[in-house]
């Protein structure tokens, strides 16, 4: 195992190049290969976001991975994985780029899945989108007995409104197309007047919009609903 | 406004002093004035993660707070927001350290409710000792479709049992002398297998047991069970 290279799973926050933590930037700066997902179109977002700190000296690794869910994205992952793998297997630490954090909903649990009980691995927690956005927004979330339900908006119109139906507060993700199914939901249960809406938390081109007037046509994949909490004790 | 202070909410993390952000750490090492909740007993958990980096020119403000929640908590966060307003109105920034993230079941949210709408504040998420832990499990929390219910384990046991009862994934914090309630409703709901079990994740005293050796009367208020996601796709 000690010749073998160390695999990261490199949580690197939702778009402020300054929220990487200090020990994501150490790993980030000292590691010979990086690998992060890209999108059909050759986007990567993960690698955008730490672009000012990669040196030119460091072998990348981009991994295509099917952002739709018609196609099976188990090729994808395996097909990731074996690349890493070789690079681990000569000695290389590989450092996986994580937008957000590694274990929430994250690509590279599946990466995880796949190499950890062969690999030295560990897993460098990163800045959530989903608690970034209250502090974007200015809106605490929960407070003393609150509980907080994060659910991904692709979720069908019946178990999204069971979910939200009790809720103290509230985080709903992954917006995109599904936004107008969400926000008619959330008119049902009477939470619009509380739903905060913001889009690309962090990043360079944030958006906070006012939920009434987003246009359902126009809504990103990293869009969120946020509902605070409604308790606000003294 | 201009020759006021600007006030920041500085998420500092779970534990690890290297899991700041970039931009925590420069913003708590300009600041002249730092403040801090400290325990009875005089500890203060946020302090002494970032303790390597306060510098000893800082003006620090110790935020006595009552941990008990049979007092009232009012005029402990009146006191100290007067304390720091005086700060900020002679022009000087303010930092209030937020161990893990301000907006999430913080102390750092009276402070913004008392004096946001007054100063200039900003606040900066910081790594929740939630995902935090997560990571240091090896435990992936959600997938896809998943919904992530966060809550304290000092919730009344029926509310809990009930919130328990339809969870995808679940992290149950708080749990100090609550843990034998907690413990006995996931055994009632078939979940203690699927179970994890940590205290105060990435603090150098760090501990990771079997859900079932944990000792009841020695269990603290940093500790947190993970119940992550059955779905594990391939």
């Amino acid at each position: 195992m000690s010749s073998t290279g160390r695999l990261y799973g490199l949580g690197i926050g939702p778009g402020d190049p300054e929220l990487l933590t200090l020990k994501a930037y150490r790993i980030l700066k000292q590691v010979p290969v990086i690998a992060y997902p890209t999108l059909e179109n050759g986007k990567a977002l993960a690698r955008s976001i730490v672009a000012d700190y990669i040196r030119t000296d460091q072998i990348e690794i981009p991994m295509p991975l099917p952002f739709s869910v018609e196609r099976s994205s188990q090729p994808y992952y395996d097909q990731a994985a074996i690349k890493i793998a070789q690079h681990l297997t000569a000695g290389q630490d590989v450092a996986v780029l994580c937008e957000g954090d590694p274990m929430l909903y994250g690509t590279f649990m599946y990466l995880f899945n796949r190499l950890a009980d062969q690999f030295q691995t560990e897993v460098v927690p990163g800045i959530s989108s989903t608690f970034a956005s209250a502090a974007m927004l200015g809106a605490p979330i929960t407070y003393r007995n609150d509980v907080l339900s994060i659910m991904p908006a692709t979720l069908d119109a019946e178990t999204l409104r069971d979910r939200l139906s009790q809720v103290d507060s509230a985080i709903i993700i992954k917006l995109g197309r599904h936004f107008a199914k969400v926000k008619s939901i959330l008119a049902e249960l009477n939470l619009l007047d509380r739903a905060r809406y913001i889009e690309r938390a962090t990043q360079a081109n944030q958006q906070i919009l006012d939920i009434k007037t987003v246009d359902p046509q126009a809504v990103p994949y990293w869009a969120l609903i946020l509902i605070p909490s409604q308790t606000q004790p003294q």
